[in-house]
């Protein structure tokens, strides 16, 4: 899976907003989520454990938001009609989100791309990179929400790879501080400038 | 520690605003979370084991932001004086929502003064309650990223009275699922109506 071959998937180009927050401050916000060296270390290692189980977390995720129709709903016309092809599309690009959460350098590139998806879910984006008539907004209460199952269910797939106890804990909460991080990233869209 | 006894605290009463969140929609989010009756059930025992401990907890969240002048700059006039009896006030108040999360249906009144913390850490109401003249509002991506240290940090005390790993993990999960329902109905002054 090449990063060019997925339809959508802007990063590192032109097309990618900048993000408003300077590298400066978020070196604070590193701080504010106790995120390290340690934990760029442990995320590298948790990109070679789910590399070949990005499939199954997807699966995951996708049952999770499947069976509850008020999750679906984003994903749907607002009648009721899920867009399978929106979904298949967003699968994609999720699934290279997981590599690049464990692989890529947190640069200005990365931060970009950051506030990139924070638009996608926003009104200000939302369905424009796949050019489909879905809702147009996703309720940020559910953006906060979300960082429970995107972070608990991940555990057990650290897991997998016969990592010592303290490993994939350490992984799991190097998962967990991104996470984090990345939602507050997301919010800019969300919140006016002087309150972000 | 009796509520009343604590000056601001006004949860219950006909001074806190009344959440924009419905009950039924309050109930989805719940859903988005993971958050059942089993969390329910954790919270309260975490109550018992926390509740001789709370000192010490709160030891360690204003030691992380006592050593962080960008987070204690929340605490401060923004000439760099931080205001001792506002962090004094506070505490007492932070002390009493360990208790409450544990403790406390979630019930609409419990809703409410959620809505009414979000409030207090906007520039809508922030300072009001203690009458002080500190800097204005909290940035909501601190809000977000506070979410990892209120949650990582609380499962060593979790473990202190001889509960079962499996038992004090159950309890952990039910502290992390409220600590996030919590800062995304905390995030609804933030937020535009529409977007929340
Ligand atoms: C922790 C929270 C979340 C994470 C980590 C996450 C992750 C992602 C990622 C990586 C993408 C693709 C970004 C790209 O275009 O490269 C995406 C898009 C999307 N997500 Fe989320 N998401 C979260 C919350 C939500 C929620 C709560 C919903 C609603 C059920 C949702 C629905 C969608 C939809 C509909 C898109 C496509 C947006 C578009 O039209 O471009 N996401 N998400
Ligand atoms: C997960 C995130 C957070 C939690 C759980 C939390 C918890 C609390 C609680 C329980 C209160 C007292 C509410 C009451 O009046 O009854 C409070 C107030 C306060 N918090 Fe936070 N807080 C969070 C994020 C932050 C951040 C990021 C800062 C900035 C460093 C901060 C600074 C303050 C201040 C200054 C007040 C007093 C607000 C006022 O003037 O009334 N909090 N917080």
């Amino acid at each position: 899976m090449t990063a060019t071959a997925i339809p959508g998937y802007d990063y590192g180009t032109a097309q990618v907003a900048h993000a408003p927050l300077s590298l400066a401050d978020f070196e604070l916000l590193k701080q504010a989520v106790m995120f390290g060296p340690d934990d760029e270390r442990y995320l590298r290692m948790a990109g070679e454990v789910l590399a070949d189980q990005i499939d199954d977390v997807l699966d995951l995720w996708y049952g999770f938001v499947g069976s509850h129709p008020h999750l679906l709903y984003y994903f749907t016309d607002g009648q009721g009609h899920a867009q399978n092809e929106y979904l298949a599309a967003v699968r994609r690009r999720f699934g290279q989100w997981i590599l690049d959460t464990c692989r890529r350098p947190y640069d200005q590139v990365w931060l970009d791309y950051a506030y990139e998806i924070g638009l996608r879910h926003h009104r200000h984006k939302k369905n424009q990179t796949d050019h489909v008539q879905a809702v147009p907004h996703i309720h940020f209460r559910y953006m906060v929400a979300f960082m429970y199952p995107i972070t608990a269910t991940i555990k057990p797939f650290l897991a997998k790879k016969g990592h010592s106890p303290e490993e994939v804990e350490a992984m799991y909460q190097a998962w967990f501080k991104s996470v984090v991080m990345q939602v507050a990233l997301w919010s800019a869209p969300y919140v006016a400038s002087e309150d972000f």
